[in-house]
């Protein structure tokens, strides 16, 4: 497996263009002229696999996504506008992204517009300029390129309120020889938490197969990477994870069951690699901390504790402050409502202890436990010492920085 | 109902001490000369209702005063030691936690260490300074009072990261003519989330009543107060709530069920009081919201919103901003896990419309709406249009101030 440029452009077949049609309606805009209407094309039909928000309140798009991943068996466009959720925004909302993907058919010349896909990110409760967004759409078709800057440019046309764009890319060598390609971009800074928050990520690939294949490796590479990670604890309502598969590399997965695990996990490693930029990302955020959980009853009760501890506000702030402060993680221990005994519960950072049994580690190093929650990325590892139920999970800090930046929108 | 001073001090047979005996081992301390030893004393064999935290994390004076109140069926006196939470202290902190017990019955000549509860609250994972607790005990005696002063102290005694100290008392006279009299002091600022935060609230009352009518009343009280308030989300090791009955006033509730009613009232508004105060007194904290949810499928789907729009750190951090932010109050709904159909959703603020049938209300006043949420006390109204299930707690804001400050510990 080697990194290439390109982003969702290095596959074969797949080009992209991104422009800026003035979507946000706030006047002070830190990156006004930022692109902001993104089109992502196959040259031939493509098999997609999706996997959406939880959320319960479900964006314009996210509906009329699912509707034409139900209604056509392959599509060959996706279209994301940032700087609006167009969530909350009812019939016209579904109008609006409906009327978008027509736009982009007639402007591809596809024979329907349900083989286009739509996504949204952005403000919460506004309705889509469609004047503008249909300008852009008309814009988009000329400005499709295969090169590696119209990787680079899809990958900050989907930005928010993220600091730097998030985009990856690699070639893939089976041991038969045959090679693939996958790409990826993905954007996600706030509204972060588990189970796909505000987050978008877009994976291309040249290889082949089935949606029933594709969808069953995607979800497993997203149950290891989007949806462990979090920022604010908060779940969004636009949340996509799209992996197009075209099949232009001449190379098929299916039926083949060593290129599927190959590909399987370079798709799981492609997307956490996306999922930590996203945490390191994370409004006003100073540390990237993996949690790690064993000795629990089993797995899900692991999860439980790692999920409490990365949610707990005392737990992140600390961290921000470089204060190895166990006594918070041990309280959230205590209400994440884990099956456990304190007195076998033990905690350390990067291997150093700091509790045994619960209690105060005797040989606790204050100084070396400070020096290590003082770097940006640390682990955080908690044994409770029952079974053998374990549990990972990417959590940023809590910073003044967070406030003040969701103070002002 | 009347309001009296001397708040734990002025139901009959109570009087109370604080000292500053050190117990804090930061340098650094801002109040380093403020009282940190808390001492309260019924004249006679009191009946104690009690609910602790829910934490599986308990420290060691939860479990100890469980023990005592095990052991015996009426207390005498409650020892509260602020600045040093007793918690994953080990057998050590179970040693120190009955000790101090025992030096407390030693003082006031009492027959048995178990007629003694005690309280912890403070920081995690330090061993109590003995030598200072020991010194700190002997003082207490000589400065018992009844005064109203001795209330003020117990309620400044108690402090941790408040702001300000919490206390009141009524006086209720029942429609018999008969008298009694209810005091109370709380504390609590962080570590603020349902289900008994870092909080105490210590009660006492002159009226009679046994532990199993005392207990029904206590936890219907605790249920509509204490247990509905959000300053941070993360529950403590260390709360506890008492309610010390000592029949001074010769009034039984016993038996006489317009008394028990009454009572039962002040001791729930009393409550409510100081729960409120500690919201207002969050870490950081600009806001009080009251969050009221109708229209659920059942009271608890209307418990699971009006919890997790509590804990939401972007709609929380947007009150600290005066943002009527609905959207993100409409992603927090979402993801709340309750049975609900988005498109039924109503919410408006102070009874001023945001959203209607899950979408911006057409004579959305926003200039109307940011007044109100400029303030710094408002009702925050959903409805979900569904059945008749309903709840309501008060929240706090997220400020810059709130990580600033738990950052330093």
């Amino acid at each position: 497996m080697t990194e290439i440029p390109g982003a969702v452009c290095a596959p074969a077949g797949f080009s992209a263009g991104a422009v800026h049609c003035g979507i946000s309606q706030y006047a002070v805009d830190p990156d006004q002229a930022r692109e902001d209407l993104t089109l992502i094309v196959s040259d031939r039909p493509a098999t997609v696999a999706a996997v959406f928000t939880t959320n319960q309140v479900q964006a314009a798009p996210v509906i009329v996504s699912k509707e034409h991943l139900a209604r056509s068996a392959e599509h060959r466009a996706v279209i994301i506008n940032s700087r609006n959720a167009n969530a909350c925004s009812g019939e016209r909302g579904l109008n609006d992204a409906r009327r978008t993907c027509e736009l982009v058919a007639e402007g591809l010349a596809l024979s329907a517009h349900e083989q286009v896909l739509v996504c949204s990110t952005g403000h919460i409760g506004e309705f889509l300029p469609m004047d503008r967004i249909t300008q852009g759409v008309r814009d988009l078709p000329a400005r499709l390129s295969s090169n590696e800057s119209a990787g680079e440019a899809a990958a900050r046309g989907i930005m928010t309120s993220d600091a730097f764009p998030k985009a990856g890319a690699v070639e893939i060598t089976f041991p038969d020889g045959a090679t693939v390609r996958l790409g990826a971009i993905a954007k996600g800074a706030g509204m972060i938490e588990p189970n796909m928050a505000t987050m978008l990520a877009f994976l291309t690939t040249d290889a082949f197969a089935p949606r029933p294949v594709l969808e069953e490796m995607l979800r497993g590479a997203v149950d290891h990477s989007f949806n462990r990670i979090n920022v604010d604890g908060d779940c969004s309502t636009n949340d996509c994870v799209f992996l197009l598969a075209n099949g232009a590399s001449g190379v098929t997965l299916d039926g083949h069951a060593t290129r599927l695990e190959i590909f399987g996990q370079a798709l799981q490693a492609l997307c956490l690699r996306l999922a930590r930029l996203m945490v390191e990302d994370g409004e006003g955020a100073t540390k990237c901390v993996r949690i790690c959980v064993t000795g629990a009853r089993d797995c899900a009760d692991a999860e439980k504790v790692a999920r409490t501890i990365s949610r707990s506000q005392l737990v992140k702030t600390s961290w921000c402050g470089n204060d190895p402060n166990w006594g918070r993680v041990m309280d959230a221990i205590g209400y994440s409502g884990a099956s456990l005994d304190p007195a076998r519960i033990s905690i350390s950072y990067n291997g150093t202890p700091a509790v045994r049994n619960g209690e105060r580690a005797a040989d606790l190093d204050f100084s070396a436990l400070k020096q290590i929650v003082s770097q940006s990325h640390f682990d955080l590892e908690i044994d409770l010492g029952h079974a053998t139920g374990s549990f990972w999970l990417y959590a940023s800090d809590l910073s003044p920085a967070y406030v003040k930046f969701n103070l002002r929108e």
